[in-house]
């Protein structure tokens, strides 16, 4: 049994307390919601630890986690340990690995996928940090972790901030094999020869090469919905995509895949791209024609 | 002066007879429409030239250009020469071409480029077929063509089918010139820094690397509405677009920008877009959420 | 127990032979080659069946297939049915099936997916063509497809074609994947802080999203070569991928992803890409330098 | 005539001076090299200014332009004005004209386009900062850009960075413009119709859409070099692209063409991709073939 202190409590953090609880793990939570926290205030929850403690922080990326951070290097002391589960940008890490070491205070940075089904089936981690960290929490990794050989699940990426930039490749990928399936699956909207498209994907579950974790839960919003029109194709991005191109063009690494499903959620978004209404503008120009409402067709 | 039967007084048709005229070449013209034809019909205007007799055709691509050609095979004869100035496929030409060779008539294809702006400018000129054929109607082409160097507005592009062939790859080059003047036009329109868009895209006109036609009608466009608002971002594609990346595909030829360009049109037309939905499920189901109509954000 | 006239015994074709035996059933193989055929001749085979008979056919795509349909056409009878289980163009079905339906043979169209590994693990199925003829052979379909829920892996996809069609699909949605991953690859790779980049994939196998058994076969690939550096990055593609693009334009739907795909296979197949040679050429042109062998960087 | 400190006499200072010089502006020049210098030091550059002064940077973008712009803060006073007219990324603009204003002098920042051609043709500019100060240096922009009505090669396009992003966006429209020409090239190169490949894009010059500066560029490359086989398909990229695709991510605007153009240079250096040999492995397990040197072909 080890302890930990977990700081946030919303739709990851307050599922993998429970995991962890499960696990017959010592979880000390704190939010600022009081109906989820165990702890009435941060300094509450580091005083409700033993020493050497470890602080897992599950917060929004960018302001909310460096913030906790900070506080939490206020509150923590030499020997004790910080992890950042959260969804921060690799880039963070460092910073905040350095600001923790003029205390002697320990980070690691872990990209933790899986969403709601990591309570059930377990969360993939991925880890930045030094194999010491690494080992003392290992516990709690395990825990987390979906069941299975530890290295199915569990990664010791490399050094501090290794963690958040595979978590950031890994949604960079996801990205690419969702827009991949969601082309396909247009296509065969379109067709009028397939003429059940909910059936073609369900039993591409079995057998095939594109099976997957994401197809079965295509198959699952078919079951649900099969033409799925409760839904408007307005997609948002949360952020690893972005980071993921711009990492790719920082190494000179080509990633058509990746950034053309970045950009098909940005025109999704759009409802008057003022790109499309310039080639609009251009091709009444060379067409010749007055300027319409409806872009209308012009020869060229 | 040459004699010139031509059949299709369209937009384009219409004024390449005036051009013609003003050159001083006899130009026999045939349209379905009697207020701009010449001749009450086809054979009308076959028995209005005289042997060897040439003939122009400038009506829509497939069906229409594939039958006239079929009616003018009945109406010519051995020696006379069939030239499809129309935006037909590549593909076509040899069909075409062969069909007439069995009566002994010649064909050349013409890719015609120039739109409304034709008339007074002149067409950019792009030609498939024999070079005899193409020395014989030399004439007309210069007519047509804009003036200054030949070669500048004019070139025997290879055997039947070459012209159209050149004239599809014009079009899909165009595709992609129009994408990157839109992208870079909405990225300006995006900053808050740039406060004078038209001013900047006007300002490209003399001395930089991207000074085009294109960008001349970009300016105009911005003239007439320095907001493209009176348009809306819904664009059209006639053909060549998607045929140029067609034949990028067979032969093995990466066409990453072109058929980018063509895909943001196909993308400009949709309103809710099933892969965009399909996307969206699949952020919800992997959220975990219930099913929204307006595609609500989801970790993961 | 149901009798089936199998026709090309290659990688797949013996595989499935086996596979169909090993369930119980009457499989008589035509094959060229004599050593794995059970009969020396088409019409041999056909006679050593049992009318109404079923032939499937499982060889190359284009004239193999359609030589063989037309074979067959002449030796079956009334009341005969043919399966083309090959990677055929779907355009190539219907044309297929009318030529049989002159004779009164039946036909369906049969995608299948599974590789080598469909020996053991089964082969997903998508079927084309009238539910009576689905009916009759699917003893035969039960016995190919993965155990599981029949559903989960085969669909009768719809009309004559639909099957072919949704395999296309499905591997365009392959290409996609498989690129998604790629440049996943090639980023965490040029990460200098991940330090374990197949400790990182494997880890994705269990509880993230990106899980998938193209993830397993990329973990498989980098266990017995961690850095894949027996291999060129030379891709070949086999047709489907280009058919996915092709349809993906005739219908209008966007395929940034299928096509950014394609195209970088292309591209991997270049030395010395005369698009690219054309981009330097430009460049050195506005950069005003004199033209080297290596493409110097200009300024602009 | 005004007077100009000009610092950075490289390949474009060099031809400003003698540009501004040919218009009767008087130019102080200072570079590192002696040769081209006009005086020993920055120091003595400014001592031979009079007040207030002028100074204009051209050295290379990030630390030198930085550093220059610190220098020139230590020597310069109240009422003096910095033009960084170097390709300096946008976001460096705020920082430097902040500092420049602690010592109330003022900053422009000046996208200058061109290339060797800008001394004879005169530059593009697109100008950020203050009206007053724009006007203040106009003869020297009236100088350098080139003949014709001012607002045709000349832009204040916003405040303080809005023209070097007006600058980085010219940029990325180039790559976007540069790529679509070549993808044709390609093409037309690929067609067994095409013969003469040269003259059809030299016949686009006069009359098409396409027509531009960029195409010139093209027909002059190959009048040069027909096969463009003079060069290798290896191309550089110099930053700009870059950050344009990097503030369309921010901006969440669809950049599909410029991202493709950037990514087939990145693709175009590259002898062994690790994307494309992870797909080449993909497609050896599935294919289930051994792993050989040349990525085999393998069925799927």
């Amino acid at each position: 049994m080890v302890q930990l202190g977990l700081v946030g409590l919303g739709k990851m953090g307050f599922n993998m307390r429970a995991r962890l609880r499960e696990a017959g793990h010592d979880v000390v939570g704190y939010d600022r919601n009081p109906e989820v926290s165990d702890t009435g205030s941060l300094a509450e929850l580091v005083q409700k630890l033993d020493a050497p403690r470890a602080v897992w922080i599950m917060v929004p990326a960018g302001e909310p986690t460096r913030q906790t951070v900070h506080e939490l290097g206020e509150l923590l002391s030499d020997g004790d340990l910080v992890i950042d589960g959260g969804n921060s940008r690799f880039t963070d890490d460092k910073a905040n690995a350095a600001h923790l070491a003029t205390k002697k205070i320990g980070y690691l940075d872990v990209g933790v996928s899986g969403g709601v089904w990591g309570l059930a089936n377990g969360y993939g981690l991925m880890v930045g940090g030094d194999a010491e960290q690494v080992e003392r929490v290992m516990p709690i990794f395990d825990a987390l972790r979906p069941e299975g050989p530890r290295e199915e699940g569990f990664a010791h990426a490399g050094s501090v901030g290794a963690g958040h930039f595979a978590k950031m490749v890994h949604n960079g990928i996801e990205y690419g094999l969702m827009q991949a399936y969601a082309e396909g699956f247009e296509l065969l909207d379109a067709s009028e020869m397939v003429t059940d498209v909910p059936a073609v994907i369900k039993a591409w579950q079995r057998g095939t090469v594109v099976r997957s974790w994401l197809l079965d839960l295509l198959v699952k919003a078919l079951d649900e919905d099969p033409e799925l029109d409760d839904l408007t194709g307005y997609v948002e991005d949360s952020g690893e995509g972005r980071w993921t191109v711009e990492e790719a063009i920082n190494h000179a690494v080509p990633a058509p895949v990746i950034s053309a499903a970045l950009f098909a959620r940005f025109a999704s978004r759009q409802t008057n791209s003022p790109a499309m209404r310039a080639v609009a503008a251009l091709r009444n120009q060379f067409g010749g024609h007055a300027v319409h409402k409806a872009g209308p067709s012009a020869g060229n």
